[in-house]
């Protein structure tokens, strides 16, 4: 079996499930418990997230656990609204984000707010002098994916942050669920005021994720309750399940270097070997993130070729996951000013650091045989 | 160790651990995605939901998974909020409740709606004439509690539901995380629209929860997203967890009655107990769960007697784990018409089917020794 749908969930390490089996059985105190059970359960937890502070280099009061990436988009922008609405009820976002975002965007549409949905470009990235004229003395929120999980694509993030400095009471929100560990994310130096992670992209288990939260920045709770998180995200915590995200990012991170040069080195690989079948068209622009890449066979539903590799044991997605089951249009392929065709033959491959070159090669063999039989439809 | 902090949280069950880590093992793939690995996760997950949904006696389609019982409370009335402020913009909830519910009301009524807050009787249950005379025209929704988690308090659910009966449109949310398994909740039956559960309440892991929310009633989400759960809980699924969540719910009901049998024998035992100890007052009412016993030394802090009990080995709570750490008052207690001192020598023992009636019998030589240290302080 190849497994090169990553981007829409990873397996869990079985380290990090030996981890959460542990930290169950020996800490399963709630850290609120005023008794001894109680309070290591709390230090444990504490030592997570400083663990985690520090590899992403940010203080630990920073960073907030959430159960997820969508919790976390939600939190950023309805939190944003909530603490805001007495600044301006505009928000700016683009075409191509994440359902967690545009849906919410929606939601806040609904009840009143102003959103401005920037268009982007062949390369999936955002206009900046279309951001710079759609700020307004009422926008409290800017919300950027850092990598787009369709195509991999890059938000300028650098360059909206200096777009953002002048303009020092507006949150600036990114979605870099599919960034971490990937691509490069500065958030002590840059202008980002929260960031949303989420487990289950990295090898942590389900249901786990964590925030960026920069100091100062005032959010009203999404999950509003007894006081957890510094109060910006209540409910009893999931101690195994942090201490299990903070092992997976130690592990994501530690030959950082070493393993984002073997993603993209597989990911050149397997665009060179695209590039030599007539009917095969790449829609991952040249600069996107080393493990994703988009392709389709002209002519070729995506379905069909997802269907087809997964009889011969490959499976990758339709794009994204989120979309594939409710038959819902390649948003990011269409917005970059590609054809309803093309954006329906379009499928996904995702790399972890858990695949090997190896895979590649045979990847290559397999798609050969499923190349030759596709490409004859008309 | 006797660990009776258990509506604290649970220690979660070896067998449901064993089914976690083997699901993470064999059913990683996300349930969105198209192929193989998808389908299997998505049919698992169904399944699941299924199971609880039998359990509880309701429709599938009325199970929704969520992160645990912040979130379900959270959800019941902000999702009613925003899917019903056409109709008004006035709730119903019990100066008892728990923070996540209290904290939501505060956060609406930080934008504009209005909330009546119902006082208790001595037993900890609302007044019937009281809740008629609040119900109004704009009244949108009525959220109580079924078992309070610091006194184990009923409140009269079916009266409500009686009450509620001539009025149709106002949804009736009620907080069971403390009552699942423990006392009957006809959710078919009865009148309640919503009713929220917590999965590490009752031996599940931590991070998981599900929620009734009656077919056909109508709640926006709290987290939008990719349309997971119908879309009214949006983010990838936690399917290991779901899938142990719907175990654990399974052990709970098993020997049901016979489990509770056996709670109130051993809270009987306890009652028995204290109820010859001079200078012990039992704050749960008489008619409580079965599980949950509130009482105090007189002139002794709560913290004091927490701290005496867990250094020979036996854990139990400042009432409720949320309040203890921030040094909240022990609100029940005191809206139950007790007085300030004596809220503050306030504990909680709370027990689960874990524990065994040789535990009650320890404690109970145990606890003679520390009360005669403790009554001698004035
Ligand atoms: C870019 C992006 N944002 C947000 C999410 C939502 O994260 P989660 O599945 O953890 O809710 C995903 C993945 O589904 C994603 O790819
Ligand atoms: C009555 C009640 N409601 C809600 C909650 C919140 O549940 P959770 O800890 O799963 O967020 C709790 C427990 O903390 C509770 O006892």
């Amino acid at each position: 079996m190849i497994y090169f749908d990553n981007s829409a969930t990873t397996r869990t390490e079985a380290s990090v499930l030996d981890t959460y089996r542990a930290v169950n059985e020996q800490y399963f105190g709630n850290p609120s418990s005023l008794h001894q059970l109680g309070e290591r359960s709390r230090q444990l937890l504490d030592q997570s997230r400083k663990q985690i502070a520090e590899l992403m280099g940010v203080n630990k009061e920073e960073i907030v656990f959430t159960s997820g990436g969508t919790e976390g988009d939600n939190f950023a922008i309805k939190g944003t609204a909530m603490a805001k609405k007495g600044y301006g009820r505009h928000m700016i976002t683009s075409i191509t984000e994440h359902p967690a975002v545009l849906k919410s965007m929606e939601q806040l549409e609904s009840i009143g707010w102003d959103v401005t949905y920037l268009s982007v470009d062949k390369k999936g990235k955002i206009n900046l002098n279309e951001l710079k004229t759609a700020i307004r003395k009422d926008t409290v929120l800017v919300s950027l994916m850092a990598v787009n999980n369709e195509t991999g694509s890059l938000q300028p993030l650098k360059e909206v942050s200096e777009v953002l400095e002048d303009h020092p009471s507006i949150h600036f929100h990114v979605d870099a669920v599919q960034a971490l560990g990937k691509v490069d994310l500065d958030l002590n130096e840059s202008r980002i005021d929260m960031a949303v992670f989420s487990g289950h992209k990295f090898h942590a288990p389900k249901g786990t994720g964590f925030m960026y939260v920069r100091k100062g920045r005032k959010l009203s709770p999404l999950l509003s309750g007894g006081g957890q998180e510094s109060g910006l995200r209540n409910g009893t915590e999931n101690v195994p399940g942090n201490v299990a995200l903070a092992k997976a990012l130690r592990l994501l991170l530690k030959n950082k270097k070493a393993t984002n040069d073997r993603l993209s080195s597989m990911k050149q690989s397997l665009l060179n070997y695209f590039s030599e079948l007539e009917k095969v068209t790449v829609f991952s622009p040249e600069e996107s993130a080393p493990h994703i890449i988009s392709f389709g066979i002209k002519n070729s539903r995506g379905e069909v070729l997802v269907h087809a590799l997964e009889k011969e044991g490959i499976y990758i997605s339709t794009t994204s996951a989120c979309s594939s089951r409710k038959n819902k249009s390649v948003h990011s392929i269409k917005e970059m000013g590609h054809s309803k065709e093309q954006a329906a033959s379009a499928v996904r491959i995702s790399l972890s650091n858990m695949n090997t070159k190896d895979e590649v090669e045979i990847f290559k063999k397999t798609f050969n045989k499923v190349y030759e039989r596709l490409k004859a439809i008309e």
